[in-house]
């Protein structure tokens, strides 16, 4: 009496028998919803709140009420933690003021606008010998990964020659770009020479409503004249009315690109594809051309809307692009701009970089356009 | 000129061709450092930090040098994060004050200590008929999950009859340990009597120096004379001194027990075997009796100390159980204190449940000691 473990399983021959218990069970019960009239949505909930929904129904009234004042309660807890993370909201605000004269100093090192001078290049904790001997050892080893000759080690120059016209660290943000498996994924080919221009990536945090910016900063180059590129996130810290329970802190809930001013034939984002057309009595054949979105990270500023309809396929489609665009957001807030320079050396590259984000979305649609020809990039 | 890119692989081929070049390449810097006469330990950072090495091993040395004026940036930036982490677990002392009213309801309401009002049990963000149809809905489904044979559902009463005798929410927590595989997977039969119990888990922050204790809260019982059984994590908030680029926030580093007081024949820690031993001339037979540890959910609160070498092949064992020990203690402050009821309904059990923590150690040790006859548990 008043135990409320699920009838006829216990948890240990749940685990071993797997799923097909789960679908003999499942099965029966969709049966039976089915049989009571009960709608397509209901029956769906009940699915997937089956071990809920079989725990409560098997607790006597008096026991099931007690568990409405638990949830009373648990209301009362999640309102007090959303104000418990928005002070952590404000205290993030305050610290990104705190670090951004760091963040100023680094860009300024990148880009060759300041020489460190000895004391700052100096990393106490550091054992450098170790390292320049290990760096000389591996120049000396001269890998070919198996698909050249080897050479004698004595041909190569021990290190590579001091150039005095090198500015700053070249190619930094790439080479991030190139080592953090998340940005790889959304860089095309055609990306690569417009991501060697990207000098500095910023973050605006905003206190009231919360939220932030990223700021690509862009050096001039040949592809478009903006010098700053932004993204804006929205955050919402409040419990959702109709799940507050749900609540686990200040979430993503929208964001904004920015228009790009590509110059003329530099535009990445479209393509133009030639479709040949027969006419179907005269049998004539005739040209069309099109112009289609094109893989890019630069779709990345183009972020899709949500329609008017939330319940449509589309809607549930284009939820899902935009999870993985908040993802991306918050990994390059939290992870890419405090910790670049880690992300740069490959000291800071961790299993997440080559496991969690292998699944996320490249470009935002993927149109099945019945492409014949593709021509060149045209604005 | 300035290009870190790994020799011979941009990134893209390197995804496709997968593991082999890892190996190849590997080999090849394994081999040179070999005959450069590196010792193992320095060939091990080597190569797991090849990426890191190749890099900077291909800069001019002026650039090498820059680099290393962002890594003192760097740990500016972590000395300044420090703080940040600081100042949020204060924040977190101060909101654990805050809902300690709700948890001590809720362990009230629980063991039957208070009675809810109507007003308390009203839950307005929630279906309510909706829920009661359901569950009257799966009653009557009379799920045998394939085991028993279908009963007419008119045989069945429509819900559970109302039972004035039953106090609070029975098994709330040993429910809990049932539906959590992180907590399931710690608990062996021999537990289960014992976890029904379990009337309350609580938490208690640690300011200066910071940390938590669980405290688990036991009715009088068959088992052991304690009422609390407790488990400190002590953490700490600063960056490491020899590897202050890793800092990424509060970690735990240490935790203590409690002693538990087994009633006589109760330990369920223990397990006593008989063993015959043969003797090597005579040829004559005596039977030995040897105490060893059993698996049991007790264990948790009679952690492993580290070893005093550190770097042995025993410390780095016991490294890895004492990291699987802080993620459960992690993990049932954040997760199981804050959403008790979440959990017991199964509403709060989400993906994580189900599959990051499969792979947890359920004891502490695994002894090898050639059993041949295992008695019952004793003292």
């Amino acid at each position: 009496m008043g135990t409320v473990e699920r009838a006829g399983d216990d948890h240990t021959s749940e685990v071993e028998s797997g799923e097909e218990e789960e679908i003999v069970g499942g099965g029966e019960l969709a049966h039976h919803l089915m049989k009571s009239g009960i709608t397509r949505n209901e029956m769906l909930a009940a699915l997937t709140n089956r071990i809920h929904v079989e725990t409560m129904a098997s607790l006597p009234p008096n026991v099931r009420r007690r568990i409405r004042a638990l949830r009373t309660l648990q209301k009362e807890f999640v309102d007090i933690e959303a104000k418990f993370y928005s002070e952590v909201h404000a205290l993030e605000c305050k610290y990104e003021k705190l670090y951004k004269p760091l963040f100023e100093k680094r860009a300024h090192i990148v880009n060759g606008g300041y020489e460190p001078n000895d004391e700052e290049c100096l990393n106490p904790w550091r054992d450098e010998t170790e390292e320049e001997e290990l760096a000389r050892a591996v120049q000396g080893a001269a890998i070919t990964d198996g698909t050249e000759e080897k050479k004698p080690a004595e041909e190569k120059p021990a290190e590579p020659p001091m150039d005095p016209n090198v500015k700053g660290i070249p190619d930094f943000w790439y080479t991030i770009f190139k080592n953090v498996s998340m940005l790889c994924e959304m860089m095309q080919e055609h990306d690569e020479p417009i991501l060697k221009c990207l000098q500095d990536i910023k973050v605006q945090m905003h206190e009231d409503p919360i939220g932030f910016t990223l700021e690509f900063h862009f050096a001039p180059n040949d592809y478009f004249t903006n010098t700053i590129l932004t993204k804006e996130y929205s955050m919402k810290c409040k419990p959702d009315e109709e799940n507050p329970l749900e609540f686990e802190g200040p979430e993503i809930y929208s964001c904004k690109g920015c228009d790009i001013n590509w110059k003329k034939g530099k535009n990445v984002t479209v393509k133009t594809i030639k479709k040949k057309q027969k006419h179907k009595s005269r049998g004539s054949v005739r040209t069309v051309t099109k112009s289609v979105q094109a893989d890019s990270f630069f779709n990345f500023f183009s972020p899709p809307n949500m329609p008017d309809d939330p319940n449509s396929t589309l809607a549930s489609d284009i939820q899902a692009l935009l999870t993985a665009d908040f993802e991306i957001g918050h990994y390059i807030r939290e992870r890419v701009v405090s910790r670049a320079v880690l992300l740069y050396t490959g000291e800071g590259l961790d299993d997440d970089d080559d496991d969690d984000y292998e699944e996320e979305e490249d470009s935002y649609f993927d149109e099945d356009s019945g492409t014949e020809e593709v021509s060149d990039a045209e604005d």
